[in-house]
């Protein structure tokens, strides 16, 4: 695999240990109406919360990371933004206490579809109810309600989490004084709807799927490589890839219809390690709860659901917008149109647009371009 | 249906009547090592045959089309290009006598994976030998031989049948006076590669695959259609399903995992139609022939065939080259490297691009900005 491993990789190491856990005794109800009897939510912090818990960092995460954004004594493993959190490092642990919490419905120790259902007492499976950002960030919530913290420094994220960045800000915009968004939206597109449907529907096209009933059985493994593959090049560029891999083979034998040029080899192997790293069910609902979201003002006939609060127009504090101009799944005209719209709506908006070869990955990978405009807006 | 029928549609009939077969009855070598031991082309054509034999124009289809690109007396169908080939259509058959070949190793027609195998009395399934667009566009010319044809007034096709239209006037440059190439490249790029693997994946991670010999059983269904769901993705555009789907729901109900937002319930139907249309296996191995086009200048330790002629410095006749800037597929700056490697090579070429909204799929929809110029070139 050495001619795969050239170039920067991001880590998406398994985590599952040294974090803590943050357990909520009563029914959560959520925004679709699903309620789960209890909740879990796995966090773990770097730094030293302030007397007047007022230096505060929320980290929100992708799709695919853990609560393991960095290294600790804890757990020594690589954490997935490493070197953008931590004594001097863009999110300078010297000076703030940063959290980082998995996601609801994820399956790196918070509460999700492979948890047990303490009503049942065996994995919710697809019982579990449907899941939106609102419901990921009004657990994080309570966290911040059991620790005694009113009000956030920042909130900070990107992908999936620079949406979770948004939503917080909206819904409780009395808890957060600044807000970083990298690579989100403020809403879905179509396009990037599409893209996580196919996905989804290769996870549920696989017989092991059963419905989301495999826990105790085979795991649908083959279906969730292929959405992994695919997902894979939605978080890259052609660019990157036509430098990177160019139309090498992967060896001198003929072709074949099966792993050939260099990049099928490459995601591949993105693909078979994430089979075994990440529960298809958690993969099923967070993706599905990245297309359900939207903080756009709702338009007629667009979007029956009844709103519990959360839109731009909700947010008071000022953001840093951050765009990549390489990137596919969520194209730079969706961060261009979410800053102006915060714009529009008051919101005080530093956007900045990076034009890396890494795609929506960028943010995994440029410390510079990705790092420096945070620093300043924390500082 | 109503609702994801709004807008364009290309039309993707199954065609199996109506067209006449040329049977090669010696052994195919094949560009890769194997060898047919015979082939059959399915072809169709319109307009009348001029006694010089000199008012041919050749159509050569994309992956999915069958021979059928016009209705006619045996098989009144539309075509998959209608309105781009009749009496006083941009390829006017009042004037040329047009052909249309389904691919070789197809399902319309042609020798392809389902076809029986004369050495051993069943479908070749995954004894085919591995094919390119080099073999494709040899077999036509044995068509063109049978036919008493020694040169074609043009060579036009788009996507795949672009890149067959490249390689035909490379390998034989003496045979063809002009050519059209559209939404294509000089070669196929790592993203692009990267795509269509994803979609065999899929097919052959289904295991009613069944490592190719499903014939006489169930076919891999499941597989062919989340394949051709994400072909449907890279096919259209961002911006069009923005303005055709927006984030509609299909229905008033709360969501789901499975289909749910618009834009689903097209993928879905776009997935579940072709599954009834079309051989996986064929699908596979047309895909992979895509994947090994190229007909740059080799590069040192990038390709390790032998090519046997057939690159972009053998081509002599002019060329328009056409490109569609909302292409995610081919993008269009291939385009412009195409043109541009052409005119290095001494090639007289006219460019035009389309600023359409239709993606990779523009060459089936939009007549005039299409049409204009083949008519032009033709004339």
């Amino acid at each position: 695999m050495t001619e795969v491993s050239a170039g920067p990789e991001p880590e998406y190491e398994r985590v599952v240990s040294g974090y803590d856990t943050f357990h909520y005794a009563k029914p959560f109800e959520c925004e679709w109406g699903g309620v789960l009897p209890e909740l879990n939510l796995a966090w773990e912090s770097w730094g030293e919360l302030s007397e007047e818990k007022d230096n505060v960092v929320l980290l929100h995460t992708g799709l695919s990371a853990s609560s393991h954004a960095r290294s600790h004594d804890r757990n020594p493993h690589p954490g997935w933004w490493e070197d953008f959190v931590g004594p001097g490092c863009p999110i300078d642990t010297r000076r703030f206490f940063v959290i980082c919490t998995n996601l609801l419905g994820g399956c790196y120790g918070s509460t999700g579809p492979s948890s047990t259902n303490p009503v049942s007492d065996v994995p919710y499976a697809t019982d579990f109810p449907i899941i939106t950002v609102q419901d990921m960030v009004r657990a994080q919530l309570l966290l911040l309600d059991h620790l005694g913290i009113d009000k956030l420094h920042a909130s900070v994220g990107a992908s999936l989490g620079g949406m979770q960045s948004l939503m917080l800000a909206a819904i409780a915009p009395d808890r957060v004084d600044r807000l970083v968004s990298i690579s989100a939206a403020a809403c879905s597109h179509p396009q990037s709807i599409a893209m996580r449907f196919v996905q989804r529907q290769a996870v549920m096209a696989d017989p092991d799927w059963r419905e989301g009933r495999y826990y105790g059985e085979s795991f649908p493994h083959r279906g969730l490589r292929v959405a992994r593959e695919m997902g894979t090049i939605t978080y890259r560029s052609g660019p990157e890839w036509m430098e990177r891999f160019g139309r090498k083979r992967a060896s001198g034998k003929p072709p074949r219809l099966d792993e050939d040029f260099q990049v099928e080899t490459y995601l591949a192997y993105q693909g078979d390690k994430f089979c075994l790293q990440y529960d298809p069910n958690s993969y099923l609902y967070i993706s599905k709860a990245m297309d359900l979201f939207d903080v756009t003002d709702p338009k007629a006939g667009d979007d029956e659901r009844v709103r519990q609060g959360g839109g731009l127009t909700d947010i008071r504090c000022p953001a840093l917008i951050v765009g990549v101009k390489s990137d596919i799944l969520f194209p730079v005209w969706q961060q261009r149109e979410l800053a102006s719209l915060m714009r529009e709506a008051g919101v005080s908006v530093i956007y900045s647009e990076i034009d890396s070869p890494y795609g929506h990955d960028t943010f995994l990978i440029e410390l510079e371009t990705v790092g420096e405009p945070i620093r300043s807006l924390l500082e």
